[in-house]
């Protein structure tokens, strides 16, 4: 098995994206040189990348089938094999996170949502059934959660995650802004905000400069 | 002024993340190895992400003082200059989005939404009014709307995005999972939960092997 880095992970739902987009257009065939210009990637990375995934190579001519390319990259990233997920906190971003369709097209599955509220626990968000946190340990193992996604208020993030790890979960998603400490065979992946506006928002300021 | 890449930037809001929280549980001073060994990140990319910002180094001893460099971090991705962003899609994702309390810590002001939902038109959501998509062009300069936050359904997606290019806006930052098309002077940062999920799921799956 090939050895890819996290940059190089994140890399490929963004080829993906593209080139869903772009056969929407009806267009066939790409080239890497044309694809490293459109997503501001340089040619050699975007060349390598493609090696990793694709089983066929491009032809000089024509460039790459663009419809093998997408099956290749999401075979590559396990998007048939489904992973079973639950939300833990069930506020504006956690009922967005139950909500959200796209996670279906790369093989996550939200299976249920955990909160404190009283009002909240035994009601159905999406038709998924909220349960209370004291049941984290008994719907783990029942339901087989791998994977945990954290949107709970930042001060009691520690706590539910500490749940989820007791009860031998696999990996946590992190969307709540603070360090998540686990033990080493625990794969926390955090999505922060704050770094995709960081880049964002330096771009900003050195246009006006 | 130094040339920082956009994995660079990334980083630095992970480093405030990080000693914020071990501020919270009393630490005075960090060294740049530990900071390294807790984010997995290298030893030589820290110290050299540290010495980019830092107005003081640190000493051999005692390493750097933790309140320090949370200033310089705060300073460096100019958290006190207030940028101005619209919420265009007020459905589930938008609504978390007009409510999220972490966007005040980075800087970020949202002034409004924008949908075409007339339930929606006219009300307001966590105190900040909703306009229709017809007042795109009038709304982002009388209000001085420099950031859109795109989070619309998948198929109207670009045409929203060049509603607000037209109307001179200077970022777009788009949850929405399409490759969203820009003149070269409009920023467009993209928040990919694919990106960040594969991540997660290939490790789990790596630790399975």
């Amino acid at each position: 098995m090939t050895k890819v880095s996290d940059r190089q992970l994140e890399r490929y739902p963004i080829y993906l994206r593209y080139l869903l987009s772009i056969r929407d257009s009806g267009c066939k065939s790409i080239s890497a040189p044309a694809i490293a210009k459109e997503l501001s990637f340089s040619q050699e990375q975007v060349r390598k990348d493609l090696q990793v995934i694709a089983r066929s190579s491009g032809k000089p001519k024509s460039g790459r089938d663009i419809d093998d390319l997408i099956e290749d990259i999401k075979q590559f990233l396990n998007y048939n094999r489904l992973t079973k997920a639950a939300i833990a906190g069930v506020g504006h971003l956690g009922k967005a996170l139950l909500h959200y369709r796209g996670f279906a097209d790369f093989g996550l599955e939200i299976v249920c949502g955990f909160d404190v509220d009283n009002a909240l626990i035994g009601t159905q968000e999406n038709g998924k059934e909220i349960y209370s946190v004291y049941q984290i340990a008994n719907k783990v193992e029942e339901l087989g959660i791998e994977i945990a996604i954290l949107a709970v208020p930042s001060r009691s993030a520690q706590d539910i995650a500490d749940r989820f790890i007791n009860a031998g979960i696999k990996g946590i998603w992190n969307f709540v802004p603070i360090h998540i400490k686990a033990k080493e065979d625990v794969i926390v992946e955090n999505v922060n905000l704050a770094s995709s506006f960081a880049v964002l928002q330096h771009k900003l300021r050195n246009e006006e400069l």
